[in-house]
């Protein structure tokens, strides 16, 4: 029984190929029906804002699952805190003994999230990427760099938000520390139009990116969307999508960005493919390199599974964390 | 950010007055509606003749809530280990942050549960008990004498159970640990009908208490039944009750004892008293030195909730236990 702290964990599962791996991986149990995904537990705190959520999810080929546990309480600026916390428990699915506590304040979440998009982009973008256009700011949007970079060469990178201070922090970060050469985008559409990869991650509740925007060969992943009230694409952009993915169609049907197009008639749920299905090969995520492809992440519970094991085998193989027996 | 292993829980959290204290008030918030209990997160490992199960319960007046994990894996014995484990996780029903990870392994759980058959003895037993009847040898049937004797006064403890030489290691453990007499009844009728007090805590998948056994004044909890397809108390149990009590309504006519009765018609659920309405003295538990009284306890979060704040106050005021910080 490991306990594991937040900064062990972030010295031990840092965005990497092997974090894109067992995640890719998990994609690919998912997509062969080898997953099973309870329905989410949630709890809400209105009077403090704020909300719990519980995820489990189990492949059946493999020895352990985890449980996440994700709050989110929103008034904690005011408190000096961040808003989003939890932690992880890693049970074994043979015995069902807890195996390891990752008390990660909700660090793997991050990186199971850039992972998805690294799967995304590995298995739908274009061979090359002459430029790769990230919108938003925040701490998603220089992972979902990372995991653009970690699949694809990128010659250099493009990003815009609402907040040119930050736009400008990300492209200095990206250029300094990802050593690739980036510049801010005073127009979203120039961003887009000139970005054959496009990543949004942003918490916007009205579309950003337009369908008319979009070119042959174009792919765009929308990462910021999670609740049925957040919308990063036009509706147009998933009309012009030639593959429209996603990672969970039941839950993007609800809560994802495909949904508004779904809800406008734009797009027939049934042709959207679920990455799983992808990366084990049973669908095409680019059939061409001039087809327009989209692809929807919400998140689901087999990532929060598949980075939890690799932390765990992480901290084992490095022998960090504490070992406690009852 | 507080650690505590199965060893300090057991010596912070023995089954005691504040252990039954925590859970009444518990009840008492549950029966002013002041709890939020979202439905269980529940998997299923088939292969593994195993399940896991998520609850989580928050009462609006705390200032902190619980997240238990509970695993079964009933092949366990074959391995030589319990088929019961599992933790429970204390956050900030403010913030949000996780303020202590309870590696209890399915103590607590144990704890709760006899604590919930005190306040239901306490509120519904007659007022003096010559003979406390048990039904049932396990860990359990251990705790609930405890549990009665913690809120009676108890002459004589009576034991039955399908294996004597199990029936006789209670009585024992009961004259010696308890200091009060106890002895093995052979008959299950003989029990019944000699006791004013009856629990059974049992797996029984048939009833094992008749109906027809009672006589004014007896008190029945029936604790075992937490599945549709349990079952402690025959059906005419419940039709002969005069107040006929659970701890949640709803549950209780899924899968406590008493769903049978209500199947049978002999129960009209709307005559289900739950313990927290007579806790808070909404409802009375025994109207009467001669009413017949039954309760049929499932098992709710907020007992879970109720023991690990009390643990972790336990914890910080005899500062035990691990405190990290990320």
């Amino acid at each position: 029984m490991l306990v594991l702290t937040e900064s062990e964990l972030r010295r031990l599962v840092p965005f990497s190929p092997a974090a894109v791996a067992a995640v890719e991986e998990g994609f690919r149990q998912l997509g062969g029906g080898g997953v099973a995904t309870p329905p989410v537990l949630r709890l809400d705190f209105p009077e403090a804002n704020g909300e719990i959520d519980v995820k489990a999810a189990h492949a059946y080929a493999w020895d352990s699952f985890a449980v996440k546990m994700s709050t989110g309480f929103f008034s904690n600026a005011q408190r000096g805190l961040p808003s989003a916390n939890g932690l992880m428990v890693l049970f074994s699915a043979v015995t069902g003994e807890p195996l390891a506590v990752l008390l990660d304040g909700g660090y793997l979440t991050t990186v199971r999230t850039a992972a998805a998009g690294a799967v995304a982009a590995k298995w739908m973008a274009p061979a090359a990427v002459d430029t790769l256009g990230v919108v938003g700011t925040g701490l998603q949007a220089w992972f979902q760099v990372q995991a653009v970079l970690a699949v694809r060469p990128v010659q250099q990178v493009a990003v815009w938000g609402r907040d040119a201070g930050h736009a400008h922090a990300l492209a200095d970060r990206v250029a300094q520390q990802a050593g690739v050469p980036a510049h801010v985008c005073a127009g979203l559409e120039e961003l887009v139009a000139t970005s054959g990869v496009v990543v949004t991650a942003t918490p916007a509740k009205s579309p950003l990116v337009r369908g008319e925007w979009l070119s042959a060969g174009h792919h765009v992943t929308a990462i910021g969307t999670d609740a049925p009230d957040k919308q990063e694409l036009d509706v147009a952009v998933w009309a012009r999508a030639d593959v429209a993915a996603c990672d969970v169609r039941g839950q993007a049907v609800q809560m994802g960005d495909s949904h508004h197009a779904v809800a406008a008639g734009v797009l027939d749920p049934a042709r959207l493919v679920e990455l799983g299905d992808i990366v084990s090969g049973r669908q095409m995520g680019r059939p061409s390199p001039e087809a327009i492809t989209v692809c929807d992440l919400t998140g689901t519970g087999i990532q929060d599974t598949a980075i939890a094991r690799l932390a765990c085998q992480a901290a084992r193989e490095a022998g960090v964390g504490m070992d406690l027996r009852p």
